[in-house]
């Protein structure tokens, strides 16, 4: 079976088999995470006990099940790895994905030899080994995922990360901005299946419009080269390199046992193949975010909407800081917004401008503002905690209202701030982040977030990436 | 009355009226703020209507109020408050906080005119104005604030802020980062009492002992460097600019008819006289954590603790790229730490290092990689969202137990980073950050935050700046 084809069966297996499961470990955890995300397949629970979990038989051995097994996950000790393969081998399982830790990442030379002979076996007798030391697969529409509380929902984004908590991190806090994923696989120590087959897998699969990508380092250089520019050359891909610097590439080696490779060698590479490099999580959230919900300005003339004169100037600072400009509101555009105010007072005919308490009247201003023809794009500037009074709630909505009506009725882009240091219990937050979201439009945790996303987003698409140049 | 006694009336009236007080309006919402506060002197709401509002019975005029009047807060029209302050003069009232708006910052001539007036009424009539256009003060101890959820109790930390809305985005995110206040000034348009005024006050107020500012433009340079450096030689003063791009600059006259300056005037200026220039809200929140609640490192050498390969990869990166150096475990510490471990599996000796699921076990790990000598002190990488299953919810606390009980037996500091982009209902991050503040342990909302927050601490203490000087 060709490397692809076996993918193909770890995205979309007819039946797993849980190696290891126990009344309350790993293997229950993922027992669980199954049932949670709806596997439609046969599941068969394995631990040498045999008895039942939660209702479920377990079988003793992988030799033991019945019908047959594509798709075998373990959580078994890894000394007992070695024998789980052979018994997958010849069962006939296509994939293993060994959440199983303890092999190279520990530095120490019986770590290292117990994943050769892994690897040794797994190739020999046909089975594809996905880790160790890893998740696995979060593919919902197959109903495969390794926690309880992912999107039950597919998406357009694949994510192909090298660490199991930063797949995770990645999937919850993308799932709040609005991302939902066609494939996610957390890869280890990738002794078989490595990053490259991954991105490989990935050009073809029509269910992924963009992917992004946590790496600490690759195997063989020339072919992810290879296979990056060929994937980039169709979808954009996000890559997040892990262990750039010595500290960063020591703990990626006790991580995965990952070689990091120069910084300078992957700025060079990620450009020359058409991908866009981020620094952090954060980032790489955000770019994703543009993709997926950004529509592309013609230039980097933005005109600004908000509600609070101290925010709206240090937004102003970040945007100019940023490479974006705020062009001043000429007097016919002044005029035009002047007559949808209700009341002069407070009224600040400035870019930014201040939304108020009238829905119409705050429609009117900004649909004026950004019918402006100097201007590209609006950036809708919501600071949840520094209204006074409960009475001000209301304002939130009208701004939601107000984006969203104005993205429908003017055919330029709306991105929307919705900083995130108001940390805790706070249901306005989320409400209205969601609101966001499912109207198709994105949100950001920080103004700086949002000009580094967008500028990235400007430059891939090659449009001007300086005010200088937009005349 | 010279200028300092009219501010600490301002800072402790014997009694409040309220003008413009209304069922539903920003009249309404200083009374219930002030009750909320738990204010101890009398208070006269204000409306020529009379009446009662809420059992409190409503004066038509300030002059029909029984006893004396130290403090009034403006919520009238602007139009209406030039014989506001008439009348305060005249009842011999010592300061009014003036949230109308509609004066200067209107850009226009009769706003700007109005402006002049209740300035040259009040200067005449022995009436200290703060703003207008202003949320005036929140002064826990005295019982004053002007919303309902700010903390009833005081700290040691002073926030002069030009803008309402950062001053109450400012001390909501502070708040939940354990930051308490002495004085919280909005002082808007500044046309009387201004940001050098308050400054200068807070030179000899013994309750603050940390100054933050939030400045859009000062009107007397000369004196404010004066009074700054004077403050910045007694207590730590943290400064953020608002206006120091074209736009921003633009956006902060309209806000306040602030005139910026230049951005490299304030960089000298701010330099010269000892204060720690910031960039962002975040910036300063953590700059004011960090002097609460750090104790100074003797140097730039780093000791991490965290629970999870791929953040602490990214972790190692960040702290490197920002200055700090992570030094390795050299084999008597390795020994050490293994002889704690409770387990080998997953088991990485390397700094960052991994707390394990083991209370006395991730204790001694801390304490015996903090004991080394090489380390200056320890960063406790927290990150939330990132572990699959609920069985690890109990990780976090055992972290926190190991932070608070090494921060105890070993005589280096200790900081916490809690990323916070995992945004939403999230009361284990809420609880956790409150468990850390209270054991008066400083928070970060991210990696790059805490470094950058630690090494301008570093740097105000004149400790080493960069790991190059640390031999």
């Amino acid at each position: 079976m060709n490397r692809l084809a076996s993918l193909d069966i770890a995205f979309n297996p007819a039946s797993v088999a849980i190696a290891g499961v126990g009344t309350l470990n790993g293997g229950k955890a993922y027992l669980d995470s199954l049932l949670s995300a709806g596997f439609q397949g046969r599941i068969y629970p394995l631990n040498p006990k045999g008895g039942e979990i939660s209702g479920w038989k377990v079988y003793p051995h992988v030799q033991d099940i019945p019908g047959p097994v594509d798709y075998v996950i373990s959580c078994v000790p890894a000394a007992q790895v070695p024998q789980l393969i052979k018994d997958c081998s010849e069962k006939g399982v296509k994939v293993a994905s060994l959440f199983t830790a303890g092999f190279s990442e520990t530095g120490r030379e019986e770590g290292r030899q117990l994943e050769r002979e892994v690897q040794r076996l797994a190739q020999g007798g046909g089975v594809r080994i996905i880790g160790p030391n890893c998740m696995g697969v979060y593919c919902p529409r197959a109903g495969l995922s390794f926690v309880l509380d992912f999107p039950k929902e597919s998406g357009g984004v694949a994510f192909v990360c090298q660490s199991g908590g930063n797949a995770i991190y990645f999937v919850r806090c993308g799932a709040r901005r609005g991302i939902r994923f066609s494939k996610v696989i957390s890869y280890g120590n990738a002794c078989d299946v490595d990053e490259t087959d991954l991105l490989e897998y990935l050009i073809q699969d029509t269910e992924t419009k963009i992917v992004a990508a946590y790496v600490e380092g690759v195997r063989d250089g020339k072919r992810f080269r290879q296979v990056l520019r060929k994937l980039a050359a169709r979808k954009p891909v996000v890559i997040l390199k892990g262990g750039t610097t010595p500290a960063g590439a020591r703990t990626a080696a006790a991580h995965t046992s990952a070689l990091s490779g120069s910084d300078a060698v992957w700025d060079a590479l990620l450009r020359q193949a058409g991908a866009i490099r981020v620094d952090t999580m954060e980032e790489m959230i955000d770019m994703v975010v543009t993709f997926l919900f950004m529509r592309l300005p013609l230039g980097r003339r933005v005109a600004m909407v908000g509600g609070g004169g101290g925010a709206s100037v240090l937004a102003a600072d970040v945007c100019t800081a940023n490479g974006f400009a705020l062009p001043p509101i000429p007097p016919e555009v002044g005029s035009e917004i002047r007559s949808h105010l209700v009341t002069d007072a407070g009224a600040v005919l400035t870019n930014p401008i201040e939304l108020n308490m009238y829905p119409e009247s705050s429609y009117n201003i900004a649909r004026s503002l950004l019918a402006y023809e100097a201007v590209h794009f609006l950036l809708v500037n919501c600071v949840v905690g520094q209204h006074p009074w409960p009475m001000f709630d209301a304002w939130f909505d009208i701004v939601c209202d107000t984006a969203i009506r104005v993205r429908d009725q003017v055919s330029k882009p709306v991105a929307v701030v919705l900083p995130s240091d108001i940390q805790g219990d706070d249901q306005v937050f989320v409400t209205l982040q969601q609101r966001y979201y499912e109207a198709g439009l994105p949100v950001y945790h920080s103004m700086s977030g949002a000009c580094r996303a967008i500028d990235r987003f400007l430059r891939y698409h090659k449009r001007p990436t300086s005010t200088d140049e937009i005349g």
